[in-house]
């Protein structure tokens, strides 16, 4: 049993580094003491959905003044190491990333700045077209653009991960082909286990995995609970649509449903590790799928290519 | 005698760590070579006039592309121990500054952005009243405004150092003491040598050396030689007038005196380590000079405060 900030809690074992692969929240201190008290080392936050250059970087301006405030709650998640030493004090290190290709605009040189400014993960398309590759959405998936290909090599050089959960079933796999680091799926699932243009098919899974990428699966809508209607409209249409899209949703089923009674939030990823021991992952692999994975892969992926 | 890149050059000796204190020039590889042939360690270089924050981005991302293209030549300078490296390498450190504050534009949030992104100078005026304090050809100086007050303290968090080599004669005295980290006059003169509005009296040298802070001597009109007249006039009129401003020159004076002969460039530093030796100065001290006292300064002052 550990009590942490008046949490009580008894997962995961406190040498477990523990990291969640992608997260969006109504962030707030609360919050921050909760994944403290959870043990979650290290968490790839969204800070952009549709946000262009200047907009994302007032988002990170937010963040800064986040860092200013709780430093004894959250850090800067720049390098593995980062995460390591918020592991040891007990903090939560913040990894940014983009849902969206957005903050580049059309310029290759916001790549190696948005990298400066912490970014460490970026997808090429939010389910729409976009100047780089095309979204799961869209009737036509016409593969990684000119652009895109220049994009992904410079993502490659500077560390920033290609990420493709919500891209289409080619441009995915072109994706992992033309970069030369591994990539990454951050929220997705296999579409064998449950079929859905969002889910990933067996063949870019196999491509996925033969190429050193990482899955992340994914809670979603219920890590949204705490989020008031405009946020999710804002990820589901943007400024792209005056309409309402409902993504694979429907306006008869718009809500979220409840959350499930064993994952209420950031003081509940024991009940992951409980679960995967239950079904006979034995205590080193539990460790890799909790955060050592993502912390090897954080290690290989966030630095300048050699 | 060493020859470096072709070029053959007394000094400065190869052990002597040389600082550019500010410099602007028609950036190219030619001129990164003579930097290195020159044995100049770090160079401040100016990427800021009038520029905004999206364009001074675009003049950073200018920057990045020189760093891959001449990784041989020239680094990033972040910090003192870049400098140092640079110096073992026979590389040149460049070290970012604005000379005006209009990349943060009315937006507290970007000092911090401008740093992460490899800002380490700043000025808080440029000839004129700026959000932040008033310029040295200003009627009227009001002083240091309460957005000044504000930036400064981030400055003075992140390590961001406040620069009033353009600043009026109250503004200047005023931001050495709301500072509190010292402060640099990266480039000016002292008024009693040659009175001019640009140049600084006893009074502000006295509060700045008892400050800890930096005065840099300037070169300037002539290390513009290279720049095409198109340069001069952003830096002079920017987009504050559609008349065209002489600064302390006038139209039948506005072009630039020849070179003097003892400083060509950048292979010409050695002359000043000379002159200084004629006039006194024991080898210890010319070693401050020419760059050891600039390199204690971003030792003590790119950093975040205690």
């Amino acid at each position: 049993m550990r009590i942490v900030w008046g949490y009580k809690t008894e997962y995961p074992e406190p040498d477990m580094i523990l990291i969640d692969g992608c997260q969006y929240a109504n962030w707030s201190e609360k919050i921050f003491r909760e994944m403290n008290a959870g043990g979650v080392s290290a968490v790839h936050v969204t800070i952009c959905y549709h946000e262009d250059f200047r907009e994302t970087v007032e988002n990170m301006a937010d963040w800064n003044r986040m860092f200013e405030r709780f430093p004894d709650l959250i850090v800067p998640g720049r390098t593995a190491e980062d995460v390591r030493r918020a592991h040891a004090d007990g903090r939560t290190a913040i990894v940014f990333g983009f849902q969206n290709c957005s903050p580049i605009e059309d310029d290759i040189g916001l790549v190696e700045i948005c990298h400066q400014l912490g970014a460490r993960f970026m997808q090429l398309t939010y389910n729409n077209q976009s100047l780089l590759a095309t979204g799961c959405y869209e009737e036509n998936d016409t593969g990684v653009t000119r652009m895109g290909r220049q994009v992904i090599a410079n993502m490659n050089r500077v560390g920033l991960v290609v990420d493709m959960s919500h891209s289409g079933e080619r441009s995915t796999p072109e994706a992992i082909e033309m970069s030369e680091r591994p990539i990454a799926i951050t929220h997705a699932h296999p579409a064998f286990w449950h079929p859905a243009q969002r889910n990933k098919s067996d063949d870019v899974l196999k491509a996925l995995g033969e190429s050193g990428g990482m899955l992340g699966f994914s809670l979603y809508p219920h890590h949204l609970k705490d989020q008031p209607d405009s946020v999710v409209e804002w990820m589901r249409v943007g400024r792209w649509t005056k309409d309402i899209d409902y993504g694979e949703g429907s306006a008869s089923d718009a809500g979220f449903p409840p959350m499930p009674s064993w994952f209420g939030g950031n003081l509940d990823f024991g009940n992951i590790a409980d679960g995967l021991k239950a079904h006979g992952f034995d205590d080193a692999d539990v460790e890799k799928v909790m955060g050592g994975n993502w912390l090897r892969f954080f290690e290989e992926s966030f630095g300048p290519s050699n």
